[in-house]
């Protein structure tokens, strides 16, 4: 309740340094998020989430900067989450983020903070779920989580907002790499950016004609926006789009559907996280270091050795 | 045994094809893996491993396919293991593997293998292990694994092999990269390939520098090694540092060290699959979307939903 005051005590000026320092207590320790998400909890549920997506390069930052800026029009308060789960060695395509992000972080209605896979992803998925938590809770009507790299979490920003973007550019077989990537099944709204450029046309008819087999989640039809993020075009579209996409998913189950859906991501993750720091725990126990000697000495297989540490029910006791 | 039978029937004519189903089939079905891997135990733990990793376009399948045919020169089997853990957007780098090994895959006394992560990180771990046995059992003096990409998995060769090669090209800040990615910490060797590249010199000098500062595992000062895989230049070299470091590892306890190390990994990642396995069941119970539903209705955290789910005791019971 102390934190939750923190955080409501002055809506119409919020705290910025409060909701920082939150966020980065949450991340820093899941224990402290768990106290507390858990304290401001009756306060959240009112912002909005939309997740952006896509490849390296396409311009996400530069179309967020302006997304966030076109929402701000409408007198809301916006958060901006950037996580980067990619590779070191996919190079510097976040760094630029600040950059590209430098109208909207001098706006004093927009929040903005990176998070980055330091160490699991279930970690990292968790401390996103408190930031959007703790954003929500101060006041913020819109949260836009941004992932750049890594597969997995890619497709996991489907599990974590209601409605997803996935951005794409008209060049360099970005489609069929998004469709391998399984990032086609999960856009509720394809932004192609960079649409002045060559093969634009070609991108829009490609989309057009694979969105045309119904694949994709239940029974919104994707919509197709084109964009110009560096020149602000197409990011009223973009934004109309998504509010089109929110009026469809309140007006029926869809809302309920994707909240159930985020519920159970998240208590997954919690669940894998709990689970990994005990897995450790076991790996550490001397009578461990025997086992590993047995199966290294081939007394007994690696299968074997891991039936021993979890126990002979664990899907009836774990 | 029946499984084991068919890879030793005749050891001086090793059937590639039966070599490639079982690997296939290890792939496909962990459960299969276990009969697979168990059967097979007791003529596994002769073949040496050597992991090679590196950034995406410093040549690492050049190298290898020169390495390969460089061990194959002694006499000696040489199995191959290429892991493509990357995120689809990365690009076509793993596509041209098979053309840049070719004259590998010419060689009747090698024998290569792509792995790809489909599914979760610890399944396609498990799948890599078994592959590593299988060629093991098969007479298999040396398997390689190349691993590209992403940076879990990067570094998890680090608990597979026992020689890592770390390979890095002289331009565009690869050591700083490469230091952030965590590969400093567990190259036994590394290789400047494309050494007749400008900057070589300060790569070299650089990577010395960095070395000098101890920052390596044990006792062992890593080697530094130039190399012009194209031209199959330093490749002799190469393989000597690999029997260098491989002679270190027999003649100290680094080996039995490293085969600990290894165990515990696999152990590990078969824990993780199975709790997987398990987590996902619970999550699909109908009395878990009802606490979903709670959770959505915020009558109860996500934290406790999780805590519910995974019963009271997990660290004593699991």
């Amino acid at each position: 309740v102390d934190i939750a005051s923190k955080l409501k005590t002055n809506p119409a000026k919020w705290d910025r340094r409060t909701i920082a320092r939150l966020i980065s207590e949450a991340e820093a320790n899941p224990k402290k998020a768990e106290v507390i998400v858990n304290s401001i909890l009756p306060f959240t549920g009112n912002a909005y989430v939309i997740g952006i997506t896509g490849p390296p390069g396409c311009g996400k930052s530069t179309l967020i900067n302006k997304l966030a800026l076109q929402i701000r029009k409408k007198g809301k308060r916006v958060g901006i989450i950037a996580i980067d789960a990619t590779s070191p060695f996919s190079g510097g395509a976040f760094m630029g983020n600040r950059v590209r992000m430098r109208e909207a972080s001098q706006d004093s209605g927009i929040f903005i903070r990176s998070m980055s896979s330091k160490g699991s992803l279930s970690g990292l998925s968790l401390a996103t779920s408190a930031a959007i938590k703790i954003l929500d809770a101060a006041g913020i009507d819109c949260v836009i989580i941004e992932t750049v790299g890594a597969g997995q979490m890619q497709t996991e920003i489907a599990s974590t907002a209601y409605t997803v973007v996935v951005v794409l550019q008209p060049e360099s077989g970005d489609i069929v790499q998004a469709l391998k990537a399984g990032l086609m099944e999960i856009g509720d709204i394809f932004a192609i950016n960079k649409s002045d450029l060559e093969g634009a046309d070609k991108a829009v008819n490609d989309l057009t004609e694979f969105l045309s087999t119904g694949h994709y989640r239940g029974e919104w039809v994707p919509e197709i926006v084109r964009t110009i993020a560096s020149r602000g075009k197409g990011v009223v579209e973009l934004a109309q789009s998504i509010e089109r996409h929110r009026r469809y998913l309140e007006s029926s189950n869809g809302i309920l559907a994707r909240k159930n859906e985020i519920v159970r991501n998240e208590v997954k993750n919690l669940m894998y996280y709990r689970i990994t720091k005990i897995v450790e725990k076991k790996l550490n126990l001397p009578e461990s270091q025997e086992i590993f000697k047995d199966v290294v000495a081939k007394r007994i297989s690696a299968y074997d050795a891991a039936k021993k540490l979890m126990g002979k029910n664990p899907d009836r006791e774990m």
